[in-house]
C-alpha cells in the first residue's frame, strides 16, 4: 500500500528558512519516504519572491516563446520546462510580489535531500512539483522540476508481460506522477507544503540522487509540438523574407518592409507599434495580432498599442 | 491521509467477465473509495480484443492525424483524446491480438459504478485509466480516459488563498492525478489492474455520475497544439492550392498536379504511390515523407511504396 500524507503544522515561508528542519521537525521520516515539496515555498526560502514586474521577469525565465493567445504566452524556459508565464506565479504570495520558478530545481532537491539525512539520519526521495497545463487537456497537473533520489522515468523496455510481449516504449514518468499524486493530498487551499509518500516500490526510488528531473525534459527539436500551431505556420512562412534580412544591420527595417508589405496599418517608434483604432475595434485587434505575428516571425519583442482615440 | 491500494487475485480477464463483482470479491470496498481500472481489461471484457491488423483497427478509431513522425501516427481518437496510436494496445494481452480503447469509457464507468453498489452496496467513485505520452516532456504517466463519481476538474475559480489572492486560472485535473498515482501503486507488469484510492477529500468525489473525463477533452479547435510543428505548416502552406483543388470532383488530380510542380519523382496507382528508388535511399525516403506531406495537406488517406531495384 502506498500512503499520502499531507504534513501540517507548517507555517509561512520565509527567506532563508531551513526547509529540511521544519519539514523534519513537523514529520517523522523512513527510510523509503519520498518527500513532495511545492516549488513555491523553494523559491521563497531562496528570496526569489520579487516586487518586479511579471513582464520583466517573464522575460528574464524566458528561453523562446512557443505558443501565445491573447494574453498568454507559453514559453520554454531556461529549465527546458514548457509552460504558461514561465511558471511565474502570484498565488499564495503577498500581494504584489511574485514568485519564478528555483533556478536549479534539482540541485535544491539534492541539497534538501541531503539536508534531510543529515538531520534525521534517512534515507528519503525528494521531488520539487509545480502545477502546469497539458496540451489537449482541460485543468492542470502537477508535474516534478526536480528531483533526487527517486527514479525520474522508470524504463520497462526489454521486460516482457505476462504474456510474453516485450513491453518496449513503456516509460512511466515516475516522479510526474509522484508530484500529482501528492496534491490529492494536500489540496491547493491547505497551506500544506509538504506531502509525504510511503510504500512506493523500491524499483522506483534510488540510492543515489539519480539524473533529476532534468531526464524528464525532452530536448529542444525532439518534439512534435515545439511550436504551436500558429507560430509553427508564422516562422515557416516568413522564414524566407526573414532570411532575407537577417544579414540588414537593422531587423526593424525589414519589420516595417513587411508591415509595408502586409499593409497593415501602423506606425513603428523604436519597438513600440502604434495601430490607429479607426472606428472599428475589431479590425484594430485583427491588426495588432498581424503585427505581433511579423514580430514574432522577427524573433523581435515588441510592444503593440492600440490608439485609444477614433480617426487619429 | 490517501491509501493506495492495489487489489490482488485478480486473474486474467476474458469477454463476458463482470469486473464490478470480480473486483467486489477481491477487496473490501467503504463509501467515498474510488476505484481506479484500467481501460485495458474494461476493453478485454467487453471483447474487445481483436486479431485484425493494428493499422485497420487504427483507421476506424482515428477522427483526426494530429502528429506523424516516422511510424509513429499521433492521432485524435473518436472520444477527442490525443494520442500515439489512438491508444491501441498490443502488451498484456494475447500474441496476435490489439485492443482499442473502450468505446464510450464514461458509460462504462457509470455502469461499473453502479454494478459495484448494486454488489458492495458502497458508494464509490470510479476513473477507468490509459497511459498516454505528453508533449515536451519524456516518459508516460496514466490519465482518465473515463470517470464516474469524481470531479474529473477541480475548480478554484474564485476562491482565494491564504494571502487574500484570488485563484483564477487554478483548475486541477483530479481525476488525471488519481489515474496517475494509482500506477504507482499497480506497476506496469503486475497484472494488478485495479486500485483503490481511499481518503480522499470529499470535494474531489460527486454525489451524481458528474459529467465524466470527457470535461478533460479541450474542445477541438481551442488547443493550441491541435496539431504538430510540421503538420500545421503544410496544412497552412498548401491549404490555398488545397482549397483550389477541393471543387473539382477528383482530389488525386490535384495531388498529382501538387506532386509534379513540387517535383516529387513518383507515380500513383490510385491511393498508392510508387516512388523510384533510385541509387540513393535517403533522397526516396526524403521524397517519401514529401509525398505524405502533401497527402496529408489533402486529407487523403495514402499507402507509399518504394521501389525494391535500385533504378527500376
Amino acid at each position: 500500500m502506498v500512503e499520502l500524507i499531507a504534513v501540517d503544522g507548517i507555517g509561512e515561508i520565509a527567506p532563508g528558512h531551513d526547509l529540511a528542519a521544519l519539514l523534519t521537525e513537523a514529520a517523522e521520516l523512513v527510510d523509503g519516504d519520498v518527500v513532495v515539496v511545492t516549488s513555491k515555498i523553494v523559491a521563497k526560502a531562496a528570496g526569489l519572491a520579487t516586487r518586479r514586474s511579471r513582464d520583466e521577469v517573464l522575460a528574464e525565465e524566458t528561453d523562446r516563446v512557443v505558443a501565445r493567445r491573447g494574453g498568454t504566452s507559453i514559453v520554454r524556459t531556461h529549465h527546458g520546462l514548457t509552460m504558461a508565464a514561465a511558471g511565474i506565479d502570484a498565488s499564495n504570495v503577498e500581494e504584489g510580489y511574485v514568485i519564478p520558478l528555483p533556478r536549479d530545481p534539482d540541485g535544491d532537491a539534492r541539497r534538501l535531500r541531503a539536508r534531510i539525512a543529515e538531520l534525521a539520519g534517512v534515507t528519503v526521495g525528494v521531488v520539487i512539483a509545480d502545477t502546469a497545463g497539458r496540451s489537449w487537456r482541460n485543468g492542470q497537473t502537477d508535474m516534478a522540476i526536480g528531483c533526487a533520489g527517486v527514479v525520474p522515468v522508470a524504463s520497462f523496455a526489454g521486460k516482457t508481460d505476462g504474456h510474453g510481449n516485450t513491453l518496449v516504449v513503456t516509460a512511466p514518468a515516475v516522479a510526474d506522477e509522484i508530484a500529482g499524486a501528492a496534491e490529492l493530498a494536500s489540496g491547493k487551499l491547505g497551506g500544506r507544503p509538504f506531502v509525504v509518500v510511503r510504500g512506493l516500490d523500491a524499483s522506483l526510488l534510488s540510492a543515489d540522487d539519480g539524473p533529476g528531473a532534468a531526464a524528464l525534459v525532452r530536448d529542444e527539436g525532439q518534439d512534435l509540438f515545439g511550436l504551436g500551431s500558429r507560430e509553427a505556420v508564422l516562422s515557416a512562412a516568413l522564414r524566407e523574407s526573414r532570411r532575407g534580412f537577417l544579414d540588414a544591420a537593422d531587423e526593424w527595417e525589414g519589420l516595417d518592409e513587411v508591415l509595408a508589405a502586409a499593409s497593415v496599418p501602423c506606425r513603428r517608434d523604436g519597438s513600440r507599434v502604434l495601430i490607429e483604432r479607426g472606428d472599428d475595434d475589431i479590425e484594430a485587434g485583427a491588426t495588432a495580432e498581424r503585427v505581433w505575428a511579423v514580430a514574432f516571425a522577427y524573433g523581435l519583442d515588441i510592444e503593440i498599442l492600440v490608439s485609444t482615440d477614433s480617426g487619429d
